[in-house]
C-alpha cells in the first residue's frame, strides 16, 4: 500500500477512462454520498463510472443515484470509498474484489490499507469531507445534487454535527455545500428528524430495558429480536438507539446490545470524552473511533453483558486513576 | 425606533463608559451567551458592565458569568439582547426598564421595535452570530469563553444545527468559534445529549401521551403536571420535549400542550416544510417564528386542543391548496 495525496488521487481518476466505485456492506451515508458524489464529478469529467454495494442499499438513499449507474463492470481503476477493511466489502464483492482494489479513500484511522494506494484523512470527520476536497481538487462542478450526496454523509457521520470528530472544517464544508444548494431541510428530516412510528415503538422498549452499571457511569440497553417484532421495526434502525444510553446524566459509556438474527449480539459502545470505546471493543475483537466502537459478541446476553462490563470496567478504571 | 447598523452599533458602545446588558425572561442559551459574549468584550475595552436578568439563571449557564457583573446599576447605556418584546423582559425589569433601552441587538423578525435603535438581522439563526459580527467590527478579542458562550447561542438557537433557520453563514460562524476554542464538546453534551433520568422518564411519559390527528399529519402531546410529578422532572426541561411529536414520520405539525402550575395550557407548535407554526399560533393570540412558535390557551385540556386542532386543521388545508 502506497500513501497518496489528494493531488496524486486526482491525476489517478483523471488518468482512467473507466472506473468503478465500491461501498461498504450495511451501506451508510457517508460511504454512499461520498461514492455517488464522485461518480456525478467523474461522469461530468467524460468517465464511465458505476457505484455500486455488496448490500441492498435502503431507499433514503435513492436520490443520490439519479442518472448513475449501479451495475459492475471491468473498469481501468477500482476504487473503494470510505471501506476501512476489505472485509467490510460484504462475502460476495470481497471474493471478486479482493486484493484488486486501486485506490482507497477513507477517513477511518483504522483502515488496514489493503487497497494498492491509500488517500486517507482521519482528521476528516467524514470521506465525504475528503471527497469534497478532491471534487475541488479535480476543479469540477459540484451540482445541488451532489451537494446534497456530500452533505448527507458529512452530516450522518458527525450525529448532524454533534460528534467530537466534528471540527472547524467540517463546519465550513457544510457552509459551501449550504451555499451549493445542499437540500439540508430534506436530509435532516430525513436521517435526522423522522422516526417511522415502529420505530418510536422500539425506542420506547428500549429505554425501557436500560440498566445503569458501574455507579451509574455506564447504561447498557438490550435490544431483543422480539423488541423488534412487537414493535415492527426494522434492524436497519438500531443505529439510532445506540446514542440513547450514552445521553443519561452521569453516564461515560453507553452501550446497545442487539440480538442478532442467526443467535449472537452485536454491541455498539458510545463513550464520552477521554473514554475510549475502540480499545474497549478491540479487546472484544471489534474496532472503531474513539467515541463509538463495536463488537460482536456471544453466549447468553448475561454472558455477553459481562464479558463488556468487565472491558468497560477496566477502562473506566483506567481513566479514573489517569 | 431607529434601525442601526452593526457599525453604528460598534460606535454607540465604544462612547458608553458603563453598559447594562439585558436578558430575556426565561432565559435560553441565545440570550446569555450572546450578552455574556458581548459583556466579556465590552469589558476588555475598559467598559463597566453588567448582565442581567429577570429570572433564575440555570446552573448549565455558570460558566459565561465568570468574571462578570451581574448587579444591574446606573449606565449610560441600557441594551437588551436577543430580547423581541419588552415583555419578555418579565414585569420586574419592564417596569425598571420599560422605555428606557438604548439599543436593542436581536434577530427576531417579530420584533416589536420597542428600543430606540435597533440592530435587527432576522436572517441570523441566533442573536449570537450578530453579536459575532460586532465584535469583530469592534475589532475585540474573542477568547475561548466568549467562543463557547457563542457557540453556544448558535446552537441551541439552530437545534445543534438542524433547525431550517441555520445557513451557510451559521456553519461559518460555527467554525471560527471552533477555532477559537470554543468547548463544543461539553456544550453539546450539557445542552444535547444529556438528560437526567427524571428528564427520560418525563420523555417516556409524555411519548406514551402522543395522539395523531388530520390523517397521521399531526401529532400532539399533552404534558400535565401530574406527569411532572411522577417523573420528578424539572418544567424547564419541557422545551426539549417540544420536538418529539414533529419526528414521528408524515407529521407536518407537532404540538407539545403543556399544563402550566396555575392553569391554562402552554402549547408549542413545531411545523415542517411550508406550514407556518407562527401564523397557526398568532391567530390564538401567540407568535414566533415559521418553524417553531407557541401560544397561550385556557379551559380544559380538551378545549385547548380543540381549539388548536382548528387552527392547525385551517393552516394544513391552506397548505393543500396552495
Amino acid at each position: 500500500m502506497t500513501p497518496i495525496t489528494l493531488k496524486e488521487t486526482a491525476d489517478l481518476l483523471l488518468d482512467s477512462n473507466s472506473i468503478l466505485l465500491l461501498t461498504h456492506s450495511h451501506p451508510d451515508g457517508d460511504t454512499l454520498g461520498s461514492a455517488t458524489a464522485l461518480a456525478h464529478a467523474l461522469k461530468y469529467a467524460g468517465k464511465r463510472v458505476a457505484v455500486i454495494c455488496g448490500d441492498k442499499i435502503p431507499s433514503a438513499y435513492d436520490f443520490m443515484f439519479e442518472g448513475l449507474d449501479t451495475e459492475g463492470f471491468e473498469p481501468e481503476l477500482i476504487a473503494a470509498i470510505d471501506v476501512a477493511d476489505e472485509k467490510l466489502l460484504g462475502d460476495e464483492f470481497r471474493g471478486i474484489y479482493g486484493g484488486k482494489i486501486d485506490i482507497c479513500i477513507d477517513h477511518h484511522g483504522s483502515n488496514l490499507g489493503y487497497a494498492k494506494r491509500l488517500l486517507l484523512d482521519s482528521t476528516a470527520a467524514a470521506t465525504a469531507e475528503i471527497v469534497f476536497n478532491l471534487i475541488e481538487q479535480l476543479a469540477l462542478p459540484i451540482t445541488e445534487l451532489m451537494a446534497s450526496a456530500l452533505f448527507t454523509g458529512v452530516s450522518t457521520d458527525t450525529g448532524c454535527f454533534r460528534f467530537s470528530n466534528t471540527t472547524a472544517d467540517t463546519h465550513r464544508i457544510a457552509a459551501r455545500l449550504i451555499e451549493l444548494g445542499a437540500d439540508t431541510g430534506r436530509i435532516i428530516q430525513v436521517f435526522f428528524e423522522t422516526k417511522t412510528k415502529a420505530f418510536a415503538n422500539l425506542e420506547r422498549l428500549a429505554n425501557e430495558s436500560m440498566r445503569m452499571y458501574c455507579d451509574g457511569r455506564c447504561a447498557i440497553i438490550t435490544v431483543t429480536q422480539a423488541m423488534f417484532r412487537a414493535s415492527g421495526a426494522d434492524e436497519s434502525e438500531t443505529d439510532r438507539i445506540a446514542n440513547l444510553p450514552r445521553q443519561i446524566e452521569g453516564v461515560l459509556v453507553g452501550v446497545t446490545i442487539r440480538e442478532l438474527k442467526d443467535g449472537g449480539y452485536k454491541a455498539s459502545v458510545r463513550t464520552h470524552g477521554e473514554i475510549d470505546a475502540a480499545a474497549i471493543c478491540k479487546r472484544l475483537g471489534g474496532g472503531g473511533h474513539p467515541g463509538a466502537a463495536g463488537c460482536t459478541l456471544t453466549g447468553t446476553v448475561k454472558q455477553a453483558t459481562n464479558a463488556l462490563l468487565k472491558e468497560i470496567e477496566a477502562e473506566l478504571e483506567a481513566y479514573c486513576i489517569a
